[in-house]
């Protein structure tokens, strides 16, 4: 078998495909697409136009769900929708029920799971984990490694540097008052997080703050401000030139 | 070729077998299991009933070595085991000399070595390390990313917050008084870990001990004690409603 | 389909092809290689004698730009080049215009990219990221999770610890400034990093520097010399017995 095709997907015009590709049953693929080899996309997944997706990658996953998962997945998923002019690395894993928009490069071996939206033109690197029930805005930078937890939102313009980790539960998973209290991070427009640092549950970086590398963020962060260290503080503003109003161009 | 089926090979009523799938001499497939796309499961693994094993997923890969590792791997390995009901996600890799117990979640892109054994109803991220010659017991937890270096154990109902680091070589590499001295971390029943914090070589973390996010733990960890910082310091005991006694239901 | 190879590929003696694997045109495989199933090499590598890939693997791919990438990749790329004896796991992705030389592992799910050249008898472990424009020398161990960013140079017997962050944007993405001062990290002779340390910009860990676990290196590391701490340090000199001159057997 040089690829598997269901008779009941839709490929656009000048597709290329990959051998040992498995495009299951109502798969809309839109016009210049091209797919790698071994990629997979799953039932009713709808891939726009110019959409390049490399080798290994896999399409509309369906959530997997242990006896102690706190979070059962729906039954019924919609199938997951990739936009016009995303580039998809290879390894790359993408749930059901995720809404992906325009232009946004999506780098080997990250992962973006259901009931996650993303806006346009983000780059979203190697092995960068999206949990469920994430909002992301627009042109946004995750670099390799980052991790963004469950019930989190990214605003706009947003740069999130190497190794950044961020949690959700204070709790711990103990105590069943954590059930009320489950909250992601907020980044709000143009707010950035040095390498390796690490956000605690529920904590917001507002709009242009800054985290400085390898620290530890448990109280939000204001506007235009710089914080350092374990646990962060305070440490100065940020400088004009970094402000986001300057750096539009980009 | 749809499928690559040994002839030796066994497979149980109602086997869901993706394309592509390679399924190599002697492997045993219980009832009901649903085998993904891509899916390589090499010689000889035994895999019980009801198991579902996403895409691109390979069971019982043999160990590479280099001319440099410190480990040898044996020439003979005991086929990887996996017992009913385990989920296991997309791209993991499973080891050959790996034993996996009943009810486990295996995220996707984990990878468990050679020489582990794991117990039941264990939670493992996505992307999550388990090294050679660990043991793990019952009902754990371990977030994305998490790293559990070689000879180390973890008993039961432990948490592990995503990108936690542990270590087993305070010698990093030199010295050969290191060969004596190497060992990994140990934590005991109902022990945590907090986001992004790392445990050093030969550290326990006692029953209950609770560790802050963004912590470096270079001394044991008492029972029922939080430590917070770098390095680790003792900041009060855990609070009654999340003692493991108290949240025993799940 | 068995496997897929190209009328231009040359296969050498007694290799070894798993199913499903794709060898594209103009390839090269020296004698006496095992290749996994569903590997994937592209257009022009060549790989030496004697080398080991394991299933799931991509040699030779071709770099994705983001309209907002700053790094546009050339037109034409050099092909891969992987020489003798390396071993090279599963689901491990490796860029065309790299170079590997002899006798390296390369463990399972590293991403080596573009414009990288690496020596001979390294230990690249799991999910290591050597991002572009990288130069390693030889006898090096990366150990699990670590990540090396664009434009570092790491020379001879070096130990980064698992979990290791570097980053090489001091300005996190603003200010045209910045396009002067990208600059990656200096590992020289015999430095060693511990696990899940962060080390900024342009910053250098000179000839056997130490960095304790946990660390955030703001400042270059003087030879000989063990830094702490956030910002790390100096905190003594290395001991006699761990310095690379008393290590050279291994």
């Amino acid at each position: 078998m040089k690829q598997h095709i269901s008779g009941s997907a839709k490929l656009g015009k000048d597709v290329l495909l990959g051998f040992n590709t498995v495009i299951c049953d109502d798969v809309i693929i839109g016009d210049y697409c091209q797919i790698g080899h071994n990629v997979v996309i799953h039932q009713g997944s709808r891939i726009g136009s110019h959409v390049r997706i490399d080798d290994n990658t896999i399409i509309g996953k369906k959530p997997l769900s242990s006896p102690r998962s706190i979070f059962k997945p729906p039954v019924e998923l919609k199938p997951a929708e990739i936009c016009d002019f995303c580039q998809i690395g290879a390894n790359v894993i993408i749930y059901a029920q995720c809404s992906i928009g325009e232009r946004n490069l999506i780098a080997d071996l990250a992962t973006i799971r259901e009931n996650v939206s993303i806006g346009a033109l983000n780059i979203i690197g190697r092995n960068v984990t999206i949990e469920n029930f994430v909002e992301i805005g627009n042109r946004n930078k995750f670099e390799t490694n980052s991790y963004i937890t469950a019930y989190s939102k990214v605003e706009d313009y947003c740069f999130i540097a190497p190794c950044v980790a961020t949690s959700n539960d204070n709790y711990m998973g103990r105590d069943k008052e954590r059930f009320e209290h489950f909250k992601g991070v907020t980044i709000r427009t143009g707010g950035r997080i040095g390498v390796n640092s690490t956000v605690l549950p529920g904590k917001t970086i507002f709009e242009d703050g800054m985290v400085a590398a390898g620290s530890t963020v448990t109280k939000d962060v204001p506007p235009e401000t710089i914080v350092v260290g374990s646990p962060a503080k305070p440490a100065g503003k940020v400088k004009e030139a970094q402000l986001l109003k300057n750096n539009l161009d980009k």
